[in-house]
């Protein structure tokens, strides 16, 4: 397998890692999900080299899990905005916060809490089934290869 | 920030990057999670280039995330298990799958099903709050700062 072959492989773990597929990308995603938009603004959070910050936004941009838009009064500069393919990698983000707070806990409780604004509740998201809606644990799911997807 | 600070980042996402955030890694977790356990396969399913392999797994045995047991007859070859820690990077595994199936979908339909064995479906696993059971969107979840874990 070739990195550049990863979003024609036939695996939606390999096709997905063909976008967020490298230790930066997640954590620009991060900022945009905390709302920020700006390229200077992700440089000073992340300490992120330029070059490589505007080659990874250039890709969310093409792969369509961005957009650009022009900020006022400014004809080249521009706010990085979610679109709905990108807002929908939430739930990656959220269960790798869930890891990270479990299995890598720092001292005084995790560094940030996650909050389901339709109850208030501060909490943990689980992955539940979208059948019968019970809890996915480790041992109750399994893959299977399926037969008609084109190879 | 600093590639070798990333695991004491205070942000759980750039915890668990300091794990899988390569793309490497969390291909070689999908293969054990098919029930792989052995260099040999992982080298020929991945395609991935030995020294590299090897690298990976030295780190994830490093990590906590597999262990490796001798197997029988053989003193310096290795089966590598998934212990707890890496049975729960289960969750992220699975979240990518359903990205990359709705976002990146392929001819004929996603290559894996995915399965619950309690209920017997072929499902999509979604993101429920932890406190109401109710169902996580893109719109109604929020992080915000824990002003009592350690900088």
């Amino acid at each position: 397998m070739r990195w550049q072959d990863l979003e024609t492989e036939t695996c939606s773990v390999a096709r997905t890692l063909s976008v967020i597929g490298d230790r930066w990308t997640p954590l620009i995603l991060r900022e945009c999900f905390f709302g920020n938009t700006r390229f200077d603004a992700f440089e000073k959070r992340l300490g992120i080299p330029r070059r490589v910050l505007s080659d990874r936004l250039k890709m969310l941009v093409e792969k369509g899990v961005l957009r650009r838009e022009p900020y006022q009064g400014h004809a080249r500069r521009f706010d990085y905005l979610l679109t709905e393919r990108g807002r929908d990698l939430r739930p990656i983000l959220l269960t790798m916060i869930a890891w990270g707070d479990k299995h890598m806990p720092m001292a005084g409780g995790p560094p940030r809490r996650v909050r389901h604004l339709d109850c208030g509740a501060v909490m943990t998201p689980v992955l539940h089934c979208s059948a019968c809606g019970g809890a996915i644990t480790a041992d109750n799911v399994t893959t299977e290869a399926n037969d008609s997807a084109a190879a």
